[in-house]
């Protein structure tokens, strides 16, 4: 029973790093004999039109989830951070990624209506007997298209744009749950926690004026009965979180949400023969990594001037993928790559740091390995993932708006040489590592009790389905408040009439 | 470093069924090689003195939770259920739960005040080098005691007394998670919500005011700074639920709650030989099986004669837990027996149903092994256990109080012969088996994890440490909205002063 050959998945992905590690569990599930079929768009980045693991069908579209779309944003996000007014910074930043979300949500919306009206491709998929749809709910569109062809649906999720998303996962106070992208720990100072509050308030207001009615539209033009968007959204059978409890701080969470963070994190394989020639050419001073993900490949000039200067004075060796002009004050330590293979160096045990943006993939796989981290934060969750390790003693963070080669040098060095960040990366990693099953395992086994059982219904919470009054008890109390109050205004206005009544009488009696 | 052999386990158990669970846990950790020692009172009823898996150390007492204690409570909550008024009823059985709640924490306290006064005793459980406490928090006194000795706690848990409690476990919205003895389902209506709201209020209020206070005593006298009950209560390193969500209704739950719903069921052993006959005698028309739990071996005459005449119409064979008065109108087909391997029975292709009081073991078995159940709840949860499986179409439920043989026998027949009731049970059965690992095993390997790391504080929130103010933000919207309130006014202020102003100069100008 507890096997589930050929199953039949259909995969609608996001770009970029969440494209990476779905990628990954894709591969894991065409090990296990599933066929997957993702769905891409024309003018996809990264979801190859062919694969080993996977077929893929291709929606028309006019604009894609690209480097067209996600370059210019983040150039104005480092604009943004080196503008001088810390306010001024803040709000910029928000502003930028309130409108990219905006843009992001139209692009979304062309490819799912081009599917939709694309009654050829809607037939096949209906026909092609697929046993769930697997999907990052960032975008709408796997969503939507669970609920037309009645599949049960199935999250590979970091987080959610939606300010309800927050609370789609489970009742969240905001008095120590931080919201995404706010940089805050699980315990804030009461400015923090306003902000926090002030934050999720515009975050929901924005998602209910700018995205969620984009999203809507489309729901009600081709699903078959009216919906809304949010409650789809919450109605998902299984969130495969990309976090755990080793790295998130602890909160609420439901029973359908599978915590299976670091899921793609495996032991380093050997590096190829010239990069480990350079590894073990660093002797006892080892070796720094630095890589800011899939998106960034290139800073401003004159703050990669900075960052290469400040490698220069130290002893160790550095490996730092960069693809933009070569820096004139590099040092001969320095070795500029196009591509690494990350998790291998990360598990090298030469490598004693890692320069990070933060992104959820990167972060994982360096507390997977125990390797401490420098971080440069720039968008999204990536500040909100350097936080998590800063908090546990295992990363330093610097801004992209302030950092120069004494403050990014000093940053290297405090880590490098106090014990205390390597030991405590390292008790991340231990209990990391120190599950029932392996994070993947889980992943898979949640995916194959999806198609076995057709859904996870019975794990699902009756919360979503009940009006917002009735959730927080507010027509309860309203009644009965209200049947108090009547009663009470009633009950003094008798005693005042028998008063009224018997001082009268007495009064009578007193000139009778 | 997944191994852990040789660890030492102080155990504080309750007492009852809660016993027999626990028991279970202690075997499977002494086959694990950890050494267990258990805390029991002189007036224990089940805990045995000597056991090959575990040493005891017994503290003297006056009074324990024995029959001395449950039998008048049980005998007045079976009147209290027949009485006929159902508001009376309903105040009755909750006026009978909230006194015998008062009287059991001055046994339990009674306890921890001897063992605490044992200057010896502390001594060596000091010197004694355990690894953690493992407790059942019904009782409070393992908790006060893991603060006391500095040791790490672990829950082995159903549901705790506490209103508090039941916020203590995660965010519980009051409109779709009903309370512990109301035997509401997820789906309420106003009504409902409205009793679940106040039962809420007046369990949080008695707790407060009648059992906490017994508790914050001994804290306030023998730990070592001054620490509130309640935070105590909360700060277990991990909650070992003895349910799961196949059973349990979907909820906000906590990532140091790991749910081993289940955990004592295991395949059926072959039936002792006498009882191998007679259940092979039913034939085709099957076996019912009766018990009522661990306290409950008597019910009042005229209702044992209800049953037994119900038991003598039928064609099946039925075996009935009952210890008192031979019933006169006892039908051939039925055995009476002091005791029954429960879980064997359950578990015998010839058994169509069980009929028992809803206490969580039994159930659980009933789920394990897919037998449906006709209930006949009494106290504490076990209304709420069969409401579970009622919702799930698996069951029946019954009042002791109205219960006749006609309304009796209708029962059986209905869950005997309507097809429904098994296929429900039995997909309750296949869903709570396709787990990823076996609920023992992983109620075992939180307890060596707590072992391996010295506790889980990695997994518990913050939420406890805030005061009520800050962790609901009332704080922060209580200081806003004054300054927003503040400058209004003041705003208003100023804008009347500048009209009246300009009005009079206005008029000035005028006359002139």
């Amino acid at each position: 029973m507890l096997v589930c050959d050929g199953g039949r998945v259909l995969v609608v992905p996001m770009e970029g790093s969440h494209w990476v590690n779905m990628n990954f569990l894709i591969g894991a599930l065409h090990v296990r004999g599933h066929a997957v079929t993702v769905l891409r768009s024309s003018r996809s980045w990264y979801v190859a039109k062919e694969s080993a693991h996977y077929s893929a069908i291709t929606v028309p579209v006019s604009e894609g989830l690209n480097e067209d779309f996600v370059n210019p944003i983040i150039k104005r996000l480092i604009e943004a951070q080196r503008s001088n007014s810390s306010m001024l910074n803040f709000v910029g930043l928000y502003a930028e990624t309130f409108e990219a979300m905006v843009k992001a949500t139209q692009i979304t919306c062309e490819m799912a209506t081009n599917m939709f009206e694309d009654k050829a491709l809607m037939r096949t998929l209906n026909e092609s007997g697929f046993d769930l749809v697997l999907t990052d709910p960032i975008v709408g569109t796997g969503i939507m298209l669970a609920h037309y062809l009645r599949l049960p649906l199935v999250y590979n999720v970091r987080w959610i744009t939606s300010g309800e998303g927050h609370l789609g996962i489970a009742p969240s106070p905001l008095s120590y749950i931080p919201m995404t992208g706010l940089g805050f720990s699980d315990k804030m100072s009461f400015l923090e926690r306003t902000k926090n509050m002030l934050f999720y308030l515009l975050n929901d207001l924005h998602h209910r004026l700018k995205l969620k009615p984009q999203y809507q539209a489309i729901c009600d033009r081709y699903l078959h009965a009216k919906v809304d968007f949010y409650e789809l959204l919450q109605a998902a059978d299984i969130w495969l979180m990309r976090v755990d409890f080793v790295f998130e701080f602890p909160r609420p969470t439901m029973p359908n949400v599978v915590y299976i963070g670091g899921f793609q994190c495996v032991p380093a394989k050997p590096l190829p023969e010239e990069l480990e020639l350079f590894v073990e050419s660093a002797g006892e001073h080892g070796v720094i990594v630095m890589s800011l993900g899939t998106f960034v490949k290139e800073l401003p000039a004159d703050m990669t001037d900075e960052i290469a200067a400040a490698f220069a004075q130290l002893p160790q060796k550095v490996i730092w993928r960069h693809a933009g002009r070569r820096p004139p004050v590099l040092g001969n330590n320095t070795l500029l790559v196009d591509w690494m293979p990350q998790n291998d160096l990360l598990g090298h045990p030469k490598v004693k740091l890692f320069v990070a943006h933060g992104g959820t993939n990167g972060i994982q796989e360096a507390m997977y390995h125990g390797v401490p981290v420098v971080g440069l934060p720039l968008y999204s969750d990536q500040l909100d993932n350097l936080v998590r390790l800063k908090e546990r003693g295992a990363a330093k963070i610097l801004s992209l708006g302030t950092v120069d080669r004494t403050s990014f040098s000093q940053a290297l060095r405090e880590v490098l040489h106090r014990p205390t960040y390597r030991a405590n990366m390292h008790r991340l990693s231990r209990l990391h590592r120190d599950q029932p099953i392996k994070p993947l395992d889980r992943a898979l086994f949640w995916i194959e009790f999806v198609m076995r059982h057709g859904g996870a219904g019975h794990l699902r919470t009756e919360s979503y389905k009940l009006p917002w009054y009735s959730y927080h008890s507010v027509d309860v109390a309203v009644v009965w408040l209200t049947v108090v109050l009547i009663l009470s205004v009633l009950m003094v206005g008798l005693v005042r009439g028998l008063c009224a009544r018997l001082c009268c009488t007495a009064r009578k009696n007193k000139k009778d």
